[in-house]
């Protein structure tokens, strides 16, 4: 296991010299951030950014995200060109000793949530998701104002995409899926980097878009779109396990017996009846997911990939990015060292 | 296991309502600051500390320390009047539900280093403890200022306290300890309070002063002087760790398996061989001590006292007080979270 930690780049609060005094730190998970989506990333500025890790003590192994056009999951004809620039963005990576490269699949929206800052009984704050206030809400509104994403599309833009996507139901995502993986897996090979999806956040379908990366029959057909070790998963516990219909520890055992997770994005969810969730503190009993239980079964199964803790609560006050502030996700590392060292030492656990 | 976690009072830079975020918190492990060693603590107080404490939604069961006064240790005639406060401190805390008090028995100085802020490769820094640079240097010369208590004595108290103590060698400390547990042990059995000395830091003489709490050895005497589960250790892995002498796995074990161990101070040292010594991260590669393999012992016994992580490095720009910022022990205590659950869903451990 590699320990691992998500960094936004220059810009930033979290520095890299504080991500490095967290013990056990191995890798810093980043991307280029000032080229738009499929676009090719100049060599200047991945030697620069792996430059910077590395000066910090620090390994420059894995990206997070290179994203994938719009173009590419819509079909359109213009997608060649973006699938072009995406394996020419594998090759530069991998020769700058990038390992991994995580991306999604999901139409127009990343990760949903309806509030950012819920408020927990200790005073921390999480990322939330209400599912009936979002089932009120009309992205066309022009009204809409829902967090981490409303600043991405202008109103305009966003209705076309919809519009775009009227045409695209869920099978042919896959179609589209599998396409881009038939262009760009065989380039992962050559280049030694191992791609990793991640799943969609949450594992359902929103504003009727399709989402199709969402539980174990979908991650089944994904592995089989092609099949190679560079076709993999960034196995999201957070993501995953907000679907309580998701059998979350027997799908980890699955897919890392397969040895198809590079990476694993750790965290944990409070579920909710309605299908609402929250984001709580990483250790297990705060949430709805067996942490221990998770790492030990990859533990068994010899996990050798990426770790990092994923989303942490807003603690002691500290102000910045919704889910990646320093503070909660280190203590999310150090539990995830205390689990792990544990399971080297005492093992073979019993999953 | 009951973590808990050390803070000194409203002037502590680190604020209540931060320790609380530290996942699984139980208890704040504090003192009544502003009452000089000897005297009695008024109940208000110890009501108003309780109040606070308990308002920031965490338990009041700790203190750390009711100091012993100095005339107890070099067995003056007025040690009776101090015991008796002694014990009526011991009453009053246990009336307001403490079940333990960390106290400890060094004459003149308390846990001693060389350097408050040695720099570590990962830009952190740390207490340490250069042997050679402390046989060089003369207590009474004027001239000290080692890190800790410089501030504690003026030249002419310290000069007459290493007078007084002349006459007190370790024999004649262990007859004044003797005495001071005959005193205050009853007094803690019937408050329902257990006593827990905490090792001499470092475990071995410093500037001619006898110290006595500090092998296995010496703390089978002490247990035998009193025997009472009132009459326990504080077993700080970092004080008794320091001493490559002590076999620190099979200490924990025995006095664990006695039930003698009400209260665990928990952090991780570097040894060297000239015997000087560093402090790091709790998590076991960093330092000479191996974490899990002392918590899994403490498992395996039905360890379920009180346990805080002990001095951190000063990480992320935070100053404060030496050993004692928010950041590394909150790290601190995310690992300690991992093990032991890990301990508690894989058991039982091999220790």
């Amino acid at each position: 296991m590699k320990l691992s930690f998500r960094w936004y780049g220059p810009d930033d609060p979290v520095a890299l010299e504080k991500i490095r005094q967290i013990p056990n730190m191995h890798s810093i998970v980043t991307a280029v951030y000032d080229v738009p989506p499929g676009e090719v990333w100049s060599r200047e500025s991945i030697a620069a950014l792996k430059a910077q890790v590395e000066a910090a003590g620090l390994a420059f192994e894995v990206i997070e995200s290179v994203p994938v056009h719009e173009d590419i999951k819509l079909g359109r004809p213009t997608r060649g060109r973006y699938i072009a620039n995406y394996c020419e963005n594998i090759r530069r990576l991998g020769e700058a000793g990038v390992r991994c490269i995580c991306y999604n699949f999901m139409p127009v929206f990343d990760w949903t949530r309806t509030e950012l800052a819920k408020r927990q009984a200790d005073g921390a704050t999480a990322l939330a998701y209400d599912a009936s206030r979002l089932e009120g809400l009309d992205p066309l509104s022009g009204e809409l104002s829902l967090p981490g994403w409303d600043s991405s599309y202008k109103k305009e833009e966003l209705r076309a995409l919809f519009e775009a996507y009227a045409g695209v139901d869920a099978e042919r995502l896959w179609e589209n899926l599998g396409y881009f993986l038939h262009g760009v897996i065989p380039a992962a090979e050559a280049a030694g980097v191992r791609m990793a999806i991640h799943p969609d956040d949450p594992p359902w379908e929103i504003f009727g878009l399709p989402r199709i990366i969402t539980t174990e029959e979908n991650l089944d057909r994904l592995l089989r779109l092609y099949d190679s070790p560079s076709n993999g998963l960034a196995f999201c516990t957070g993501s995953l396990g907000a679907g309580a219909f998701n059998d979350l520890y027997h799908m980890v055992d699955k897919y890392s017996a397969m040895g198809r997770i590079p990476f694993m994005h750790v965290r944990n969810v409070r579920r909710y009846p309605d299908g609402s969730f929250e984001e709580t503190a990483h250790y297990s009993a705060y949430g709805s997911l067996d942490m221990v239980r998770i790492l030990s079964i990859l533990h068994r199964n010899g996990f050798d990939g990426y770790m990092r803790p994923d989303h942490g609560r807003m603690i002691w006050g500290e102000s910045g990015r919704p889910g990646y502030g320093l503070y909660d996700r280190a203590l999310g590392a150090a539990y995830l060292n205390g689990i792990w060292e544990t399971l080297d030492k005492l093992g073979p656990s019993r999953g």
